[in-house]
């Protein structure tokens, strides 16, 4: 193998693929990179057996072959390289000779035999989803998957195409976040992709927002094709939860709030309930004011927004970081928040579609 | 106590004397900023006992007063304040009320009376130093100072004034920085002053490069007075080692470089010299190019420099982590490397002026 890359583009492609390598591999080879040089282009490789990112670039291939480098070296290593024009050659000797202006390295190739192929998957179950859609889903609704091992299922999002009708859920026990979209028709599908696939599609996807990109399945995988990118993942066995059970479809009291000033209250009062897991913050809604409150050993605090209200009054508490992650994610500037009672769960959605729905249990308080 | 403050004046100041407050405090009342409120100022102070940092706000004073307030929390909670003018006022049953537009804490202030009282630093030994100039003695010493607490004194930086020559040095066993700089007579002073203190006094100064600060000095403290800022310090006891005894005044192979070429190329070869504490990197001297080459399991790295060589050739082996630290804080864009043997230290300076000496021992390679 020898090639002459362009520094930038070796580090983008090095940089794209090096999520797949995991920190606690087993096997010495999957700490490494795949590069792989034919037909004028190289391809990059990284995967920790669950997941596999892929991505191709164009550039000058002098000779064809393989070799695999240690993915945190060559990192740095072309982070650092002098200059623009990179050469990189297998020498007789195996190793692989990388030169950049007066800059020489040799560095030892991983056994390319060792490297375990990515799963195929055929082209015959496809759907096409806006780029900018996608990265959108993911990003409102993965933060919410659980991170309890021990139901596994629930460490993944849920992908649902019906129809017309993509949703993405993900859900933890204590909130559920749903992220509809529309698409063109496609077969129905139902899968539930691993939260770390999920989190690496949405920062692969930074460009072409507006172009489309496939989605192949299979049984056990699924495949995210960004053209030159690919990310290929197993996806999580069993049943997700029927979680259209779970959404209510009343509510007693509805009130509409700036979603900015109800993010800031929220977090100013959870500065003086920082301490323990649950960082619980009250609610008190009367007279079209929301009284938002906490207290701990330090103090106590005291936050009042107006608000849109209708229905009864209503006090009820929740912990404060399953408020902020929705209210940071949602993109419109009011948001609707809707309550049966202080025992059921609320429902934030945007004002401005029923794009977005989370769930979240309120917190029991001790006198209620 | 009730004052009004405007946020960004009030979120200064605390930043400012935040770094006073240490970690493990054994007295609760020090994870405190104490305020004081008289003659419609503020002051602010933050202490460990070894060093105290105090800084004076003008302000609205409705009624004076002190208050003692948890440092971190007072810290968040002023960051996130929804407007810019903040009231504060210490209500009836003792606990201080925050308010800011419809925000509203109610936080407990430690007892001012458990506060102690910073030492009083007489005014009659002063020097007067640009500040910019300190700030740049301590930016190029101070990361050589000793982290090896059995030699206590090695832990901080000898400030020395003779005549009209101020003199800053740091040095931990394997390097030694020395920066010089030229003042307005004074007295003779030799203080060794604590490695945090020299951060913190280097953090603060960040206007007024030109203007002048005073140096106030006792036998056993020393005060970095910046007009609103005041920081108050202990000295180290005992005797710092003779630096000048150390450095050598003949060379016989004098090499001019440049830094950022030299820089550059000393943190690619050190890549592959990571693993371990020592990383180091082999310099060969010839024919008026520099070598440096470093190697690991994971391969080898050679780097050529063209450079101006005066005297003989030489091999010789750095901690490259010594070299990069120096030649990060050296302004100038040309630097001079002086060698005796490839067992003697290696000196490096400036070639513009003498502002500048960097000591550093080579490595002593087993076929030496």
């Amino acid at each position: 193998m020898h090639i002459i890359c362009d520094q930038k583009k070796l580090l983008k492609s090095i940089t794209t693929v090096l999520k797949g390598i995991s920190s606690k591999s087993t096997m010495p080879v999957l700490e490494g990179i795949y590069m792989e040089a034919k037909d004028n282009h190289v391809k990059f490789i990284a995967t920790d057996l669950e997941l596999g990112i892929e991505t191709t670039i164009e550039t000058q291939v002098i000779e064809e072959g393989v070799m695999v480098l240690n993915a945190r070296l060559l990192n740095e290593i072309t982070r650092k390289l002098p200059g623009s024009q990179v050469e990189m050659r297998i020498k007789e000797d195996g190793k692989v000779f990388i030169k950049c202006e007066q800059s020489e390295f040799d560095l030892v190739s991983y056994e390319t035999e060792e490297y375990p192929e990515l799963p195929q998957v055929e082209k015959d179950q496809i759907a096409k989803i806006p780029r900018g859609l996608l990265k959108n889903m993911i990003e409102q609704t993965t933060f919410a998957v659980s991170q309890d091992e021990s139901r596994l299922i629930l460490t993944g999002g849920l992908l649902e195409i019906e129809d017309t009708t993509l949703s993405m859920v993900a859900l933890d026990g204590y909130r559920l976040a749903l992220r509809k979209g529309e698409i063109k028709g496609s077969q129905d599908h139902k899968v539930v992709i691993p939260g770390k696939t999920l989190n690496e599609v949405g920062r692969i996807i930074d460009e072409d927002l507006e172009t489309e990109l496939q989605i192949l399945f299979t049984d056990s995988h699924i495949l995210f094709d960004l053209g030159n990118t690919k990310v290929i993942s197993r996806l999580l066995e069993g049943q997700f939860i029927d979680y259209k059970q779970i959404l209510p479809d009343e509510h007693r009291v509805a009130v509409e709030v700036s979603r900015q000033s109800l993010l800031h209250s929220i977090e100013r009062a959870s500065l003086l309930a920082k301490e323990g897991n649950n960082r619980l913050v009250k609610f008190k809604i009367e007279d079209h004011q929301l009284h938002i409150s906490s207290n701990s050993e330090h103090g106590q605090v005291h936050e009042q927004i107006g608000i849109d209200q209708q229905g009864d009054d209503l006090e009820i508490a929740f912990n404060a970081k399953y408020l902020i992650d929705a209210l940071k994610v949602i993109e419109e500037d009011e948001v609707k928040f809707l309550f049966t009672s202080n025992v059921s769960p609320g429902i934030i959605t945007s004002t401005d579609n029923n794009h977005y729905t989370y769930l979240v249990l309120p917190v029991r308080l001790s006198n209620n």
